[in-house]
């Protein structure tokens, strides 16, 4: 069994208050510290309900009520991290703000505390260096919904200690997130780096006639998407031919550098008429007066698959 | 009820028995022809075998020798044809080949009958211009595994009439797959280029030391493929926003936009060092003679994930 350990979530948002579900939904204590004082009431009151989804939805065992029980409102940021073991920040995507805090928390934590960041764009050196406690801060951009999808991108300043990947890494895969390393600051990181590389070609396809945006969704959906959930891409080459990668290569390397030159590589405009064609084919299936109701399915999905992959593990290995 | 079609399978290998299996399944008679007089009962052996893993994993009903029998093996390619109502072409991907296998196919086809060819990278128009029946030829390219994976790209060539697109796709739905159009010919067609748009930015990260084939794969098995597999490229966005796409591109455009410019729009060489260092990675995982009992997982891990999605359209829509 791993170690309960004390962890602080500062900001109580969309992803301050996902982070703390999940700390808490892994028995850890998790004090919780937003600098709107109404904030974390209102995201306690929120997180009975979706806690109560993910419960029926069978993503853990524990009564609602104990998991809450081990969400406390902290009354200053000091009060969060006094003894803390793990720090999760989880303000605005602001340089200047997530320099504020931290500051703030390198001095007011204890000299063990891990200070994680949930940075979405902003190259991490540009707010952890210059502190006194630089080697213990490190990057950790989870992917939305962050309780429903497991993957967390930790990412490396210069100044980051391995060690501290390494407490990082072990402290979230305690909670049910894979880790993964981004040795390097880079824009957008690995996971949006990736993900509009695609959609870049995706918009090019679009705008010039080939595909509809269903259909580019649909490839994804029933083709791309479910090879890519079960293998990701490198694996899916390896198994693609029986000597492995080396041998998809060999047969056919010569196709795929040819397809690379062919690609568009050029960074699409995303200009109003072609967002206008997107979302008009996007609107005739979920208006938007019904994207809500959708997210709630898009959620009733996620947890129902992390249920299925977790079962086959055990099915299939 | 679909009405029973007499479908042809011109082509006995891996994507010859896919389609066949498929087509069977879903009650259609299938003619299997190919010019390698062997390959017909070999191909038969080995679907024996590949239908009860099939229905051992749910996917279908039928006694699989209720399946096989609806397969039978043709003495020409003139006899697979007559009076059918649907041809697959499966043959080796070559242009020559492929003219005349058409060739042929549209001097001894009925009339009425669809001409469809796996073809996976060559345009469609250099071997179905020039054929009398120009007008009911058709691209119609799977996913490997085909009969696990059910998107299939139907490609119009200049000449291909609207009506064989929509007797493609209704044909294509009743066995269980999804059809996507591809308006116009395009070098890699829209599965590929996507595919590989996304494999091209990954080899970027991991040859500059950013992140490692294992971490890429990571991020789309546990984060992107996960997303996509339910939601494909455009709907997550829509989703991440209550207003919808527009919404979504109105708040992060200006991000999505900077960080579509700073990819590295420069196709990969995929040069030996590169492809030794990710295939090192992925043997100390699967070293190659566990490749094909991967590959059996793999299948075993596609069908129960069709079997997922199947129950979820009942349960969540």
């Amino acid at each position: 069994m791993t170690k309960k350990l004390i962890t602080a979530c500062i900001g109580a948002g969309n992803i301050g208050r996902a982070w703390a579900m999940m700390f808490a939904r892994a028995g850890h204590e998790v004090r919780l510290f937003d600098q709107n004082a109404d904030a974390p009431p209102a995201a306690l009151a929120l997180m009975r309900g979706l806690l109560a989804d993910q419960k029926a939805l069978g993503l853990f065992d524990d009564e609602v009520e104990a998991v809450l029980a081990r969400i406390k409102v902290a009354p200053s940021l000091e009060a969060a991290v006094k003894n803390a073991d793990y720090v999760q920040e989880c303000v605005y995507e602001d340089l200047e703000l997530k320099r504020r805090v931290f500051q703030a928390l390198d001095r007011a934590a204890p000299e063990g505390a891990i200070l994680a960041s949930s940075v979405s764009s902003i190259p991490v050196s540009q707010f952890m260096e210059n502190l006194a406690g630089s080697r213990r801060c490190i990057g950790a951009h989870p992917i939305n919904p962050p309780h429903l999808l497991p993957v967390t991108e930790l990412i490396m300043s210069p100044s980051t200690a391995p060690a501290t990947y390494e407490r990082a890494a072990a402290f979230l895969t305690s909670v049910g997130q894979v880790p993964v390393r981004i040795n390097k600051e880079i824009f957008g990181f690995a996971l949006n780096r990736l993900q509009f590389a695609i959609v870049n070609e995706a918009l090019h396809l679009i705008e010039q006639g080939y595909i509809s945006a269903t259909d580019v969704d649909n490839i994804m959906k029933f083709g791309l998407g479910r090879r890519w959930a079960i293998m990701g891409l490198f694996e899916a080459g390896h198994l693609n031919a029986n000597g492995g990668l080396r041998d998809y290569y060999t047969k056919f390397g010569e196709t795929i550098r040819s397809l690379m030159q062919e690609l568009v590589l050029t960074p699409n405009p995303l200009g109003p008429a072609l967002v206008d064609e997107i979302a008009g084919e996007l609107e005739k299936t979920t208006p938007i007066d019904q994207v809500v109701a959708r997210q709630a399915w898009r959620d009733r999905q996620l947890a129902a698959l992390m249920t299925h992959f977790e079962s086959m593990k055990t099915k299939v290995g």
